[in-house]
């Protein structure tokens, strides 16, 4: 197995002996095994891009997931804002991320704390970054900003949505990443210098803590600066459901967010084709690939079932809302130690992600936090778990498989790996907690100063769609026999014209008025 | 062709020449092949992971189809419940498939029976499968389930729900997988000993019978046992259609559907890179697995447009839930046989599947049989006709290329190959029924004596969500506005507390009298 | 790297020497090499079969899309004749491009005007292709005819819908893929004899002309012949939005379209394990397969944010069905240079798409014609802007790469690379132009004049489900509580029986009639 593949013709002229054409003989050989190996690498490049490339479709998928998601978790009457968002993630998340986001993450060499080549994807590809990279990395950016974008559904300014966004996509997303994904970055297990924290560097594989934690705490912020939605208290202090419009919805964006996951997670290896040697030629990294599906899937079953019957302990009925939720809390758990626990360890990652997203939602209905998604509690409490969990839980073969190079890594503490790992998954939920404050906390508390954070009193009674995007989501009885219908329904059907030229914030709200 | 790749050292020194080098020479030449070998094999398990890993995601996203198909099909009263179902169909089956489910489905050596290793993935993976192939088949696996869950749909008690789906996906299932895919089993065309039934064993390459006759017999049995919806048949015994609530979660559950069929009917393969060495080096398994997809695509297409024109004579408008059923029994036919048969039969099968699925639904309407989904008309008739099929029209040539091993097999008698191997399918579809008739029949009578199985007439008025999954679906007006609104929308919207202890069966309906 | 991998013994023979054993060592050495080629030709196979079997079913998945946005977009009444509709151009496309589209498209031999071999498949596979190849081209094909019914929804004949949608599939467009697409036809930049249009042959890498325009410029004859919805323009002229009934199946139909875009565009490559032999092993057309998704990717995001400013300053509102329409825009245009182009160009190229479409909306308002999905606009419109842009900006080495075998071909104009390709871009539009308008036209105008073409207006305002598909969409109430719903609801729940001989386009509104 370890016998190499090149050919030196230097090395075989001597053995072919004596004879005139030794050389030539030599040569002739060697030339094809020359032309063996590069056709060989040629197919290594194919399947491994193809591989990351239908990977990148997938965690793609996971933003009409979140849209579908978000969309029958809000008020019907806010619908078109919060799918508006979800489009945006995407559109100008590739923008930006072309323009500098991908350069700040990984335009190596860094100078430690951010990337700083391949913008506009100048030079690119290069040997250590192909397209497919590119892609695959968009797509884990957008989905941070979408995670925000749940806590603060239903009352937030869209400006205030459109400056946040980028900032946090353009920016705040992709430092974090180059820290613990690049080469180069500080903290990440893969760090090519070897120079690892604490010896061992933190694992998270595919963003319990990168993607998954950014976002929560990023949405936990603005939704405590912004408050609770109007009347999801009640003047004694209870905790009044605004259900969402369509639980329909809710089951779509959760499936194909579990579809997705499946380019999250096992994706994150980024190549398949290659051997790890060990066990024999049947065991290599398309091995790992397929583990990493399988403990995905079971933490997040696992959390599923868990919610289902914890809730109905709890709560009294069976509701697939509680248990979609559970089942992606199991997910964002899951995500960071993946590639690197055994499968039976999935099962206890999903067991107390679901108790910790019930434990959090119940504090935080105790708090009057509000937040319509329960995104800082699904995404930022059960990331964090799942980097506790990693420290904990990592398998020493496995740790040694998926992050090679370096041997005898640290790995976790029940597995008899030492404290190492942990005090490094530690370190990466506090600084992932400080950065993502100190950017997105000054930044949510100056819109709300300026007064572009939060809509109106009256704008969130009528719901966005009406006054700022352009009608309500749902049409579906025509005007004729619409007389069941809210009067706002009648108004307005002639679209609008230049010469009414808007006054850009209060534009509708007259119209709506005026047609009242 | 046949030439080995292997180079043998001891073979190449004498070639060399009385060289006082040539056992060095050859050393080194054959080190250098031995490479290219393990190279070629790394690359090899490369694909064929990745294309088994694909395909499975594409089978999980068909779970996503039933929950779509299965809400829209029935009454919006019910759609938190059957979508609850749908999920746990997929969560509570990828622990129960992991325990237990895929050793006994494929955990040899096994008893001839049922399979008894890899228990929790214990010892996994090997050489006989890695996680994809798990994956793979846990997908199949719940989608047993879900069919089942279809036939008894809008009035069956959750337990009940709970109780069947664990036996059918742990145990009924994965029994009858071992038998017709395991190398152990007794009447597979695969067996591993070459000692077939009839010298063919059964042909059911993606699963007409393991999957779709398993899901659709239980389903008959829980019906049957159940009866109709409340209001099906009047009193004059005429069949009422109680429509679905949402035509366009029918749509998007079909296309789906048909979306994952991709990964469920080529996806059986199981590897793509196989060459068959035949009619030249372009002819290999990656051609039949594409005319795989074209022999789906042909029998789903061809009874889609069977049932377009027939329901237009027989019903008087061209309605697309039709369509979308008669596509989905076409799909269910060809399952079997896709990979044996010339695209000019999957034509063949797909017509006569249309008039399969539309003369059993006018059977069960006769015989006041309610099934919202045709479940069991769809997957268990459809599907048997599928085995039939197989049995006539499976081509000489394919047969020998997807089952190697043992040269000249019978075929489709149709195609001049005899009658054995439609009597092995005749067989499979009696012993199909005999097995889940005698265990899931049993265990669905047993839940109706001890009133299990069905819920209460009140609860089936006032449907399922309402009195046990937590509320409505769908919630399109605002309470402020919502005098058009039944009155058990206003209801209830204090978060349920544990002070409230649930009494497990009647706190909701108790709740819901108590404020109406 | 240009060593030949092919080893020859008789080349082999003297150089090995004298010694007597010479001829027998090359055998056993080059027989070696023999079984390495082969077995990396299979691999080959296998990697390239996979790539574009996944890439057919994303753009599979596209068909799901157009209905989702379809459906959305059109009203309530009648939702479930266009879903039919879009199920049907998969389904019926299925039958007719197997029967005799691939053959007219790709039955090389050709006559240079229309391919003539393969029909049903005969003699297939071949080594000018496989079953994935043609599976890919039936994805294509029935793209083309779901364009169109999305520019005459809402009030075209179902018959004339079967009439037209079998003539564009199966005939219109496989003769226009076979000029522009085909190794036989006399437009292609990839003809294989060399003998170019202009030297240079037209670039229309993933169809914004071949797909993409002939099924918008046969829905704006359709559109035009069947003038506007009622209701569309007031007395006084002035456009009244016919606002769809769910903005939630735009987003998910538009999100679904992004998605199955990436097997469309970066799919067309058809194989990715080849070489480009240029700048590095690392690049090849893995990398410019994922250049074009990167490409695909900016302009749509490009198209959709323009669009979302731009009818913030034009309409006073933030709307996410304009931003969707923007996004499918972008694709459109980007999808005949994706290949070629360098990303900052598609930037340019989403840019402008946007504005096309908003001038091409306000001219058809103005113009008072009426496309209920802004299909010619967008299909016609922005797929012809694709086309020059290609002319404008296709860079030099990415036109050398991606169409391999005649050095220095022309290229874009503003990239220096003469006229020429703009030319032959020019002819594209005006080809297409004319052969549609040649032959849908004239049958539009017949089926127009037979009164075969436009609904009756009584069934129009009734809305075709309800006379024509079976009834109602969606039934979110029982007709228990429906005290709010229209009179219609409650007729006509008796399934209809062969006793009532339907009068083929009487019947249901006759029963209407009776019943209210």
């Amino acid at each position: 197995m370890a016998a190499p593949l090149n050919c030196s013709a230097s090395e075989l002229i001597p053995l072919l002996g004596s004879t005139p054409n030794a050389s030539a003989a030599a040569t002739y050989l060697c030339q094809r095994f020359g032309a063996v190996a590069s056709k060989l690498t040629d197919i290594t490049y194919a399947v491994d891009n193809t591989y990351l490339l239908f990977s990148a479709y997938l965690v793609f998928a996971m933003q009409l997931g979140f849209a579908m998601l978000c969309a029958g978790s809000v008020r019907a009457k806010n619908t078109m804002n919060i799918m508006l968002t979800n489009v945006l993630d995407a559109a100008a998340g590739g923008l930006s991320y072309y323009l500098f986001g991908y350069a700040f993450a990984f335009g190596s060499p860094s100078n430690g704390f951010i990337g700083r080549h391949f913008f506009g994807l100048k030079s690119f590809p290069s040997q250590s970054g192909d397209y497919s990279f590119f892609l695959y990395q968009w797509a884990f950016a957008i989905a941070a900003a979408g995670i925000t974008s749940g806590s603060i559904a239903e009352r937030t300014q869209f400006v205030a949505y459109l400056i946040y966004s980028s900032f946090l996509t353009g920016f705040v997303y992709p430092i974090v990443s180059h820290w613990f994904w690049s080469g180069d970055g500080w903290a990440g297990a893969a760090k090519a210098d070897g120079n690892l924290l604490f010896g061992s560097g933190v694992i998270d594989f595919a963003g319990s803590g990168v993607v998954h934690m950014v976002g929560g705490v990023a949405g936990l912020w603005a939704a405590l600066i912004e408050g609770p939605r109007i009347g999801r208290f009640d003047r004694s202090g209870r905790s009044v459901a605004l259900r969402g419009h369509s639980a329909s919805l809710v089951v779509l964006g959760t499936f194909l967010l579990w579809f997705g996951w499946y380019g999250f997670n096992p994706g994150s290896f980024l190549t398949i084709s290659k051997s790890y040697g060990t066990r024999g030629s049947y065991y290599g990294q398309w091995s790992a690939v397929g583990r990493t599906a399988v403990t995905t899937t079971l933490a997040g079953s696992t959390a599923a079932l868990t919610t289902l019957f914890g809730k109905r302990l709890l709560a009294g009925h069976w509701n697939v809302i509680d248990v979609c939720n559970g089942l992606l809390g199991g997910f964002a758990a899951i995500t960071s130690g993946c590639s690197v626990v055994e499968p039976w360890a999935a099962i206890v990652c999903g067991f107390v992600a679901a108790w910790v997203l019930m434990g959090l939602n119940k504090l935080a209905a105790e708090l009057k936090y509000d937040d319509p998604l329960e995104a800082a509690q699904l995404h930022g409490g059960c990331g964090a778990w799942g980097l506790l969990f990693t420290g904990l839980f990592a398998a020493k073969d496995f740790v040694n498989e998926v992050y090679q190079g370096k041997p005898d890594r640290p790995y976790g503490l029940f597995m008899g790996g030492g404290g190492k790992l942990l005090a490094a998954q530690i370190i990466q939920i506090l600084v992932i907690i400080g950065w993502v404050s100190a950017t997105m906390g000054p930044l949510f508390f100056g819109l709300h100063k300026l007064n572009l954070l939060r809509i109106s009193t009256q704008d969130e009674m009528a719901g966005m769609d009406l006054t700022r995007h352009g009608g309500f989501a749902y049409v579906y009885h025509d005007e004729d026999d619409g007389s069941n219908l809210p009067a706002s329904f009648k108004m307005n059907r002639i679209e609008p014209t230049n010469t009414n030229t808007p006054t850009p914030n209060h534009q509708h709200s007259t119209m709506l008025e005026s047609t009242v």
